[in-house]
């Protein structure tokens, strides 16, 4: 059997206990970093779970995942995942693939910025359109993925707040860095109201909201960050949470509908 | 300090060590089962965490929450929720308030229904819209919200799914209910495409797609239930994974984009 087991938001303090169960019974245990950037690493986790850790690279993940599914098929191989399983499509197309090859999977949830997104803001979970990330331009074609942008007008015209997750490699990219991209893309851009947020479940967290133009000078600390663009109009419940715990401007109290 | 900590998707084994510490060092502990329905009960946490725990009723975190707020102004309060907290408006509310009084705050964030519904269905979390809770309809009005049927209508138009909440209140509300709800707005809606869940999170989660019709009639088993309504198009990864894990229909192969 192949366990996608979920770490949570994040350091191993955040695995929930059938995590951790379920990681003691297997076989093996892997863990990979590369879809996301968590506060722990292979040491602190081993000593969790008191068992050996292998780390996964990419590859490992990608084009010789049937490895890790070979193994599963005999033994019970445990996969550990930064923050929830299977937000990264990467986990997905292992499971189908272990299915395919007649491998039982099982999936053990946990904390995620997709829900904790909520807490940190006060931003409705309804109110949430379609999330994007922002990437780094590729180097070769220095072209910049419009999809993000596309995403916030989508998002714009139907009255929705929207996540934008920013780019891990070569490495994580920071909030400054992400609003310029945007800037590039339509300036625009700057004009609307956005929450930066910095290490989501970290004792240090940060959350600053204000307009686009203001965060790209504002200093989030260390990563990892996320962003997320107001909808056009928030409740005055929204509003009143941003005021309290965002350190939001006077000003946002005009986005309330 | 007024602690919210999030039990997790299923039963009182999703809590982290992080909130399971929390709980134990805190000066008085209380749950709720309002805003949602786990399988755990206040047996089975008191004995998790070795202590006394108190349920709160709906009037205890409305209309008497400041006694709580309170209490958190001299001692260290716990509060267990299920799922993550904050996805709950009402958990927001208390926390405003908390500030409001000069109460600091802290949120331990757990698995949710929010991110878990990518890893049950293989619909990529950056695809989903707006989402929405299928109320029953008020029995002194016969009325039914539309505010689920144009949300629905809003994604469909920035080819996004749509996750749907069902009411919990007087008893969780059933798929099959909810449909019925959905084609009284709009019949159309019952040519649309949807994975139905069961008991997110369990062993014996049942994840089914296909046309809402069909899914009216099919045995979910008890609650709880959440239904997802697919985007007009899919990804062809969201395709493979839907055939292989929610025994989907094959006339889905005709939305892959």
């Amino acid at each position: 059997m192949l366990i996608f087991i979920g770490t949570g938001i994040w350091d191993e303090n955040d695995m929930s206990l059938r995590g951790i169960e379920a990681a003691k019974r297997a076989d093996e245990v892997y863990v990979e970093f590369y879809t996301s950037r968590p506060a722990t690493n292979v040491e602190k986790l081993s000593k969790l779970l008191g068992r050996k850790i292998k780390v996964l690279e990419r590859a490992d993940l990608e084009e010789k995942s049937i490895e890790l599914v070979r193994r599963a098929k005999k033994l019970d191989v445990a996969l550990l995942i930064p923050g929830d399983p299977m937000i990264a499509t990467t986990h997905a197309a292992i499971r189908v693939q272990a299915k395919q090859h007649g491998v039982k999977t099982k999936i053990i949830h946990s904390s995620s910025i997709v829900s904790a997104v909520c807490g940190m803001t006060g931003l409705h979970n309804y109110r949430f359109g379609r999330s994007a990330t922002i990437s780094y331009p590729h180097t070769s074609y220095t072209s910049i993925s419009k999809f993000p942008a596309e995403t916030i007008k989508a998002n714009q015209q139907i009255n929705a707040h929207t996540l934008l997750f920013l780019d891990l490699h070569p490495k994580p990219m920071e909030i400054s860095q992400a609003i310029s991209i945007l800037e590039s893309l339509d300036e625009n851009f700057l004009n609307l109201f956005a929450v930066g947020i910095a290490r989501a479940g970290a004792d240090n967290c940060i959350t600053k909201c204000d307009r686009l133009d203001r965060l790209k000078d504002f200093d989030f600390g260390p990563p990892m960050h996320v962003l997320v663009v107001l909808a056009p109009k928030i409740h005055i419940t929204e509003y009143e949470y941003l005021k309290e715990f965002t350190d939001a401007p006077k000003e946002i109290e005009d986005l309330v509908e």
